[in-house]
This record gives structure tokens, C-alpha cells and sequence, in this order.
């Protein structure tokens, strides 16, 4: 049994404070370092861009969450470290460096990510400043979030508990997404607490099947980063025994809740984005085929237009399975969108094109794809493609 | 020696008529049906899209191409005649048998490709209609250039000749781009023609390779069109004897020009593009890791986006490279954006920001990738992301 907390945020798990700054490390007076702590050891597990393109922090975190703890998260936007080389890496260091003597950790307990233009090299002065005047609360989880936007239009959170054999436990998260949305092995940048005590392996596992089927699945535009960040902190301040493969269901079912939730606000918040577009693809051969269908679908550049444009294109959606890779028999194929159906054997089916329009209209836009071959699926999240999308990616930099 | 011939067309090569009619299938007063037919029987060669969607006239060319010979083509606009079942299947069939009883040829004679929305049927009464007041002649290859086009800007065509060890042969294309151009084995819809008697194997292998290194490096949105054709019709009428691998490298080397122009004109004339990327991926460990990282550079959104908005942010070339599966090495990737040096092994190269934007203005930007890995290379071409390919994607069913 999952509740949603209202207002809950990365701080709302027992034993987790926050705190932001404006550190003026792109822009002035805006939200651009946060960081996180938990009052004792944490369990960490984490997942990292595939891209072969690695920012320094995710080298860094990478390392350090492979050990399996981890206390504390320093977060920047305006900056992605990345393309900077030796001294990229010497920068993150100093970051986790700067923020465990403001914790009175060691440097290895802190965990650091850092978003926004690549190859650029990090302002470490702004930094030190910045972790000067930031205060740490349990009230600061929503300070954390904002901290972390760069072109997002709000901030990603939400926390939910639930029970285990040995009562209730929390799991909080706070991510941001907008562009180079298209993750490889966790996306840009997502962290979850918890006060649930979890053994280490399990946890691991529980994370990688959760963003497999949700964070792994959802594309702006195509385009990975090369700072895609997942890490969860488990710091067993609920009390309960650990959990593991054999008591941890409810603890995966609420992590998968959690991110699934951010998924799909990642997408609906894609840079420009005016509706969220889910597509589900059924009866594939393989859930290899399923997600690779259901992912190229939510990434067609024409599917994402016409969805814009509420037209009822579906012959593009069936090109895009049929370039996927999956095995597709145009003669099987069915669909619907938004539950009504368009195609039937691979053949038109007549509509009410006035009633189907204003369907796509809504904010949310369903398509469901039968491929009429096997009894595999999968759900894939994306957003539509705007005029306001041409016009943030068309000035950047500057 | 090749020579681009001044207002060339198909019809350019001797031997060879056109003509073309406004036949009302999706549109009043447009040219929408267009014919070509050799004097003589001609040596064929084509190649198709990979699309697991297969338009109803592809799958009919397909056929009749592989028996290696052909006359005539017949192209209509306004429907791609895809999805469309058996009945789509036997409309095809019915569109050649319509233009062999007006060309007096058996029906295997002639080729057929369709191209615009897909789901719908053709309007076979309109096609009749249309056949009946088409007249045909060597002044009309501009009339079937423009009579196959669909959100082009202008139509695509070009006449080059060249010499064989007896004498001059000639080579025609017309070509239709524009959207859903992102081609795996052909582009969309391209007809070349020549006067040249080619062996029929060496004919085949000489487009897969052209086409290999031109007509599939093009990229606009990513989407693979069902109705993707390239045909080549030898019909020998410069009278040389039949070139073949022995032979034949003045054809392959005009007809590989011939291919290159065309390529070039479909990315720059990508819907809403408004500048030719041009996208060279040198020091490559394979020649498919060199046309991977190129064409996954050329199809970025983000890159496109930025190419837009003359904004040098090569961070997002480099991890498009990254993403693309090529080999790459953060630290010995270099670049230069329109020659100017951008990055050098992984590292950022300062440059004069105001100069590249200007440079990124131009109608054609050049952006060289040096993996700093092996000898590979490959050019891949694409078109910025703009506005108005938005407008144009948001409404095109209707």
C-alpha cells in the first residue's frame, strides 16, 4: 500500500537534510547549488550515463557509489563539468572535497553531480562561496530541487511510504530532465532517499529493474547526456530490518512508484514540451522488441509533431515501428490513439477525425501499439515537439 | 572527366521522355502524376527501403526490379499508398498496367513508387484521368521533377556526363525529399537515368555503393519512409559496350557525383531547413563506427538546434558521438566547427565566439569530428531543426 505525502520532497525520509544557494555559478540570483546529507552512513547504489562522453562527476560518483555507502550529494546547474579533462576531474574532487569539511564527512561519504553547458570549467571559487551560506534543514528538501533546474519549468519531487514487515518507511526523490532526455542507464540527473534499511545488493538490483521500466524509458529528444545521474541513499532511519530479495517487494513496488512519478514529469516537462505522450507496445516477440518499438515511437521527431500538431497521423507511429528494429509484420499491426482505434491487420480504420482531434488535445496523448506477435509490452514516455523547443535549443549556450 | 550538364534532367540522357499531369489526388491545380519511359528496353537497378512498413509500390518495384530490366516509371504525389493491404497492393498493380496500355509495354515493364500520406487509398479514377492528358517528351524531365515532389522547396535534379572508352554517356536524376528522411538503402524517391549500356550486375552494385556513401548518409528528422526508392534505368543508347567492373569506373565515379549532388540537396531542403550540415568524421577505428558517429552527429535534434541558432556548442556533438555505439575516447576526440578548432583531445580549444557565429550563419556549416582512433572516415549530411519544420510536421494529414 503506496501514499503519496503531500508536499514531500527528498528531506521528507527520516534523517535527511537539505540546502541551496544561489551560487551565481551561470546566472545571478538563481538557485544553482544544493546539497544533501544523511545523519548517519547510508547504503548508496546508483546508475550512470552509458554515453561514452562521461563528465567528470559521473566518473567520480560512479566510483564512490560503487563502494556501496555514501552520506552526502553536491549538486550544481549552470555547469556540466564535462569535456573538461584532468582538470574536469580535479574539480569534482575539490567539489566533494569542500562540501564533506562543510559536513564534517570524508570526501569519499560525498557523492557530486553537476548539469548544464558541457565544456566549460567549473567556477570552484563560486563553489566555496556558495557551500559558505548554505543552511541545512529538513524544510530546505524543496530548496534542493529548484537548485538542480536548468531549463525544466518545475521541479521534479515526490515522496511516498510504505510498509514493510517492520513498519513504515519513506522514500523521497528530487530530479530534473528538460533536454538531452533520452537515458542510457539512469537519466540526467534524479536523487532518491530513503529511511528503509536495505541491503546493499538488493538495493542495487531493485534500482536497476525500477529505471529499466521507467527513467530508462522516457525521451525528449534522442540526445543522452553525458552527466545521466540515478542515486538513491538508504539510511536505515526507519528501523526496520534490512530489507532484501526476500522481504523487499514492497520497497522495489514503492521505488518503481517513485519512478515511475518522475518519468513521466520528466517528460512532460521536456523542453518546450505542451503534453505528455505515453506509448504502449503489446504483443511483441520480446520485451527487447517491445521497449524498442514503444522507445522509437516516443521518439519520432514526426510522431512528436503531429501529436503537437493533435493530428491524427498514424501512419507515421507504424513507420517509426517499422524502422525500430523490432520485428514488426505490417499485415498484425493494430492500434489505437487515445483508445480509439486507427489501424486494424495493418489496414486503415475509418474515425471520427473532429472526435479523435480534440482527444489529442488533452495534455496527456496515449498511443497503444499491437503487434499482433507475441505476448511481450512496454511503456514508453515522451513529450510532444514545439516551436519552444526549436527556440531554447537554438540559443543555449548563451 | 564529369560534366555537370547546364538545366538538366532525366530526360537528358538520350532515349528517354517524360511528362507529367495535375491529376487532383490530394490537391487541385498541382502537377501530381508523372511518367518517363525509355525508347528501348532498359538494364534496371534499385533499392528500397529497410522499413519493416513496406509501401504497396515498393514491394511491386522490388519485384520487378530484380529481374534486372525495365521501362517506364510511374510516380504519383499526394499518397503514399502504405498500409493500404491487398487492395493498396493491386492498385499498384493497376497504376503500371494503366501506364504499360498508354506506353504500349507489358505491365512488367514498368516501375511504380507513390509517395505522401500514409493509410490512405489511391484514387485510381484520378490516375486514369491524369494518364489520358499527360503528353510525353524530352522537354518535360523538369514537369517530373516537380510533379513527384511533396513539401519540397524545389525539386531535385541533375544531368552530368562523362566518357567511356566509346565515347560520351550521360547520366539523369530527379529526386523528392523533404520529410521522414533518414534513409536506410535509398531515400525517399530518386529516378536516375542514363544513356550508357551498363552489364546489369556491375549496374547493381555500382548504386548499392553510391548510394552507400551518399543517398544513405542523408538525414532530416531520423524517420524512415515505407515508400523509400532509388531506381537507376541503363537504356544504352550512347552505344557504348556495356560497362562493367572491368570497365566501369568512369560510370560509378559519375554516377557516385550524380548521387552526392542529390544527397546534398535533400538534406538542404529538409522540411523548414534553412542550412546544409555537412558532418565529416575522421581518425575512426571502422568504417562503420565513422558513419555511425556521422550520421548520429547529422540527426541530433540538438545539434540540429543549435546549428539553427549559429551557437557553437559543440559539447552536444561530441556526446551526440558518444551515444552513437562508434568507439570513442573523451580524450582524443578533436573538432573544428566550419574549420574554426573547437575541442582537442577532450579538452576545450578557446576561439573567437563572435567570428563562428558568423561562420555558423552560412547557408552550408561544416562541423569535423577527429575520433583520434584509427584511418575511418565518412561525411554524413542533415539540415538544421527549425520553426517551421515544426509547423509544417503539426498539420500535414490534414
Amino acid at each position: 500500500m503506496i501514499r503519496v505525502i503531500e508536499n514531500g520532497s527528498i528531506t521528507t525520509p527520516r534523517g535527511f537534510v537539505a540546502g541551496a544557494a544561489a551560487a551565481g555559478i551561470k546566472y545571478r540570483d538563481r538557485l544553482d547549488l544544493a546539497l544533501c546529507c544523511s545523519d548517519r552512513p547510508a547504503v548508496a547504489a546508483g546508475m550512470f550515463t552509458m554515453n561514452a562522453i562521461r563528465s567528470a562527476p559521473v566518473q567520480l560518483s560512479a566510483s564512490r557509489t560503487a563502494r556501496g555507502t555514501a552520506r552526502a550529494l553536491i549538486v550544481n546547474s549552470g555547469c556540466a563539468n564535462a569535456c573538461t579533462g584532468e582538470r574536469g576531474l580535479h574539480d569534482a574532487e575539490s567539489m566533494t572535497a569542500l562540501a564533506a569539511k562543510r559536513l564534517g564527512l570524508s570526501t569519499e561519504d560525498v557523492l557530486v553531480a553537476s548539469t548544464g553547458v558541457i565544456g566549460t570549467y567549473l567556477p570552484i571559487d563560486r563553489i566555496t562561496s556558495g557551500l559558505d551560506v548554505i543552511s541545512l534543514d529538513i524544510s530546505q528538501g524543496h530548496s534542493f530541487a529548484r537548485a538542480i533546474m536548468t531549463t525544466d519549468t518545475y521541479a521534479k519531487e515526490i515522496a511516498v511510504s510504505s510498509e514493510s514487515e517492520d513498519g513504515t518507511f519513506t522514500i523521497g526523490a528530487a530530479a530534473k530532465g528538460s533536454g538531452m532526455i533520452h537515458p542510457h542507464m539512469g537519466t540526467m540527473l534524479c536523487f532518491i532517499t530513503t529511511d528503509a534499511a536495505v541491503e546493499p545488493v538488493f538495493l542495487r538490483d531493485a534500482l536497476t529493474r525500477c529505471v529499466d521500466q521507467t527513467l530508462n524509458m522516457i525521451s525528449v529528444d534522442g540526445d543522452t547526456s553525458p552527466s545521466d545521474t540515478v542515486v538513491v541513499l538508504a539510511n536505515g532511519a526507519a528501523g526496520n530490518r534490512p530489507l532484501d530479495q526476500t522481504t523487499g517487494a514492497p520497497f522495489e513496488y514503492a521505488l518503481a512508484h517513485v519512478c515511475e512519478h518522475i518519468a513521466k514529469q520528466i517528460a512532460a516537462d521536456g523542453e518546450g514540451a505542451t503534453k505528455l505522450l505515453e506509448v504502449t507496445v503489446t504483443g511483441a516477440k520480446s520485451a527487447g522488441d517491445a521497449r524498442t518499438a514503444a522507445r522509437t515511437i516516443a521518439s519520432s521527431m514526426l510522431v512528436k509533431s503531429a501529436i503537437h500538431g493533435a493530428d491524427p497521423n498514424w501512419g507515421r507511429v507504424v513507420c517509426a515501428a517499422g524502422r525500430s528494429g523490432a520485428d514488426v509484420d505490417m499485415g498484425r499491426v493494430s492500434m489505437t490513439l487515445c483508445d480509439v482505434p486507427v489501424m486494424a491487420q495493418g489496414m486503415p480504420v475509418p474515425f471520427n477525425e473532429a472526435a479523435l482531434r480534440s482527444l489529442l488535445e488533452e495534455s496527456t496523448v496515449s498511443i497503444d501499439v499491437d503487434l499482433g506477435l507475441g505476448s511481450a509490452s512496454a511503456t514508453a514516455w515522451g513529450c510532444d515537439l514545439t516551436h519552444d523547443y526549436v527556440t531554447i535549443n537554438a540559443s543555449y549556450t548563451t
